[in-house]
């Protein structure tokens, strides 16, 4: 199967919708935007050894690709609607293929998303898949807008995806029947589109924790000249990892709540006046929504302990080149 | 430096025009579409190894990763305007990195594209930049337009890529004189973006030759349901391949004028009417456009040798992934 056929095989799928003119297969797609809307871009890459095992499950990788792409639309209140997909791969084995595209088309169909082109290469495995979605004009959520007072909220739960890393990297031993739940969390991490939309004029500021989340709260802090306060009690996580904060595993279950990364939750800052609104909206979209803390004047970051004592020290965010 | 100081550092510049309401930084980007226009959407990946070579000049990439992408806004007819890279690094490197976002935005100012956001991961050393652009509703060039008896158009020159490649690979020997100005072609491909934007409405189907002139002529037969008889004498190359066309190494020369790749010259199609037209642009731009044959009903492509005798086999093209 030359790469041609194996494009038209697995990727070339009927577009989600009406806005595609020409999909996969040209020199590039022609699509249709929407009047009085703006265009949100994003990008992102998965390399096999750093992102994903070697052994990981085909169609959890095409999930996950574009999930974390999906994430970032979430993230901006953007609706995502377009994506290109670029596979470096060592081989072409159809039925890795098939499962993988499985996975992403599956997700791709949940939320309106049309594949409109691509790329195939050979070479070490990893994807980038590339996204375009629409705000109305000046409506996309951005890092720049909270304000001081405000109140720090998350979505879902925290630290299960890296404490799922840590068991399958035998940093921690954990209950058998608990590893897959926590491991769907990091191989199947659902982007919180849904809420995204709604914070829509609601929050100040949003992001997606994919960094974890000191790391992550701190661009919004960089990004809008302001500090914050949150209260480690107030995390959500599962219980599981509740456990481990009380005994020796406790810099390590720290470690996955405040810098654990692959969360693919929303972080967003909104005023207290919000805070029923919040609350309806946590019980329409079921899905928990949490005040962490609160903005502050002073451009610092204060993590307070059980005992609202300041952590002397935060673990630190992941970064893809450590000094040297 | 971490990888939001490199991202700050090097790619981080200010964009090519107001449609950019917000840049490199936040989860996605933010950019204003131009109303009554299409947008057009496109991906490349080029990997060490396999797309260029571990000693390349770094500037060579930063503009050879932009310019694959511009190549296929220019065989759409469109303006190409936000590009997105991701970049997969084995390091740091601060000058190498300089000396490829030097290149790459060389390359964008010149056209007016702006760098919107991107994503950098450690591992081996590709590149893939997914590029958006606009064309009026409707007005985009496709591979599915040809008509028989539609002359067969190509820009520029062919075959200079493949051969400075064979080159370097020591297939065949040149004039070390050559060598560098045949290297250009391989490692500074100039897109064509303004021939492009001026076929709209001249010419009834195009692409960028980039896997080899056969297999890129193959997909608009096959998009538009015709066939082609092509002249060999006609092609346009430079004279040193040209004169190895008479020798031992004619194998090699065909290889390189019809299936060598790389090229990111334009090939289309014109109804005959539009003969001077497209002379009189050719002056205009400055860029050789030349007639090399023609669409015929019946669906095969012919190519004729000087003798005007059908070539028994044609050369293959380009396949990342050669049948096992």
């Amino acid at each position: 199967m030359n790469e041609f056929d194996l494009i038209r095989r697995f990727f070339n799928r009927p577009p989600a919708d009406g806005t595609v003119r020409l999909g996969v297969g040209d020199d590039a797609a022609v699509v249709t935007t929407t009047p009085g809307h703006e265009l949100l871009l994003a990008i992102d890459t998965m390399v096999e050894g750093r992102h994903f095992f070697a052994d990981a499950p085909p169609a959890t990788l095409g999930h996950k690709i574009l999930a974390v792409n999906l994430s970032d639309m979430a993230a901006m209140g953007a609706v995502p609607r377009w994506a290109l997909l670029s596979g470096s791969l060592p081989d072409n084995d159809p039925a890795w293929l098939a499962a993988f595209s499985d996975g992403l088309f599956a997700l791709a169909e949940c939320h309106g998303v049309s594949l409109v082109g691509g790329d195939t290469v050979h070479g070490p495995r990893s994807f980038t898949l590339a996204i375009a979605g629409e705000a109305p004009a000046g409506a996309a959520l951005t890092r720049a807008g909270a304000q001081p007072d405000d109140d720090i909220w998350v979505s879902g739960t925290l630290g299960e995806a890296a404490l799922a890393l840590a068991a399958m990297q035998h940093q921690i031993a954990l209950d058998p029947l608990l590893l897959p739940v926590l491991r769907a969390r990091l191989e199947m991490p659902e982007p919180r589109v849904g809420l995204g939309l709604k914070l829509r004029g609601l929050a100040h500021a949003a992001l997606d924790v994919s960094d974890g989340l000191i790391g992550d709260l701190g661009h919004i802090l960089t990004a809008s000249g302001v500090g914050a306060e949150i209260e480690l009690s107030r995390l959500p996580c599962h219980p599981a990892l509740k456990a481990l904060l009380d005994g020796a595993s406790r810099p390590l279950a720290l470690q996955c709540l405040l810098a654990g990364g692959d969360d693919y939750e929303l972080c967003f800052t909104a005023p207290p006046a919000a805070r029923k609104t919040l609350v309806a909206l946590s019980r329409e979209l079921m899905l928990p929504l949490t005040r962490i803390g609160a903005i502050t004047a002073a451009p610092r970051l204060i993590v307070l302990d059980e005992q609202r004592q300041a952590l002397p020290t935060l673990p630190a965010a992941y970064n893809h080149f450590p000094n040297r």
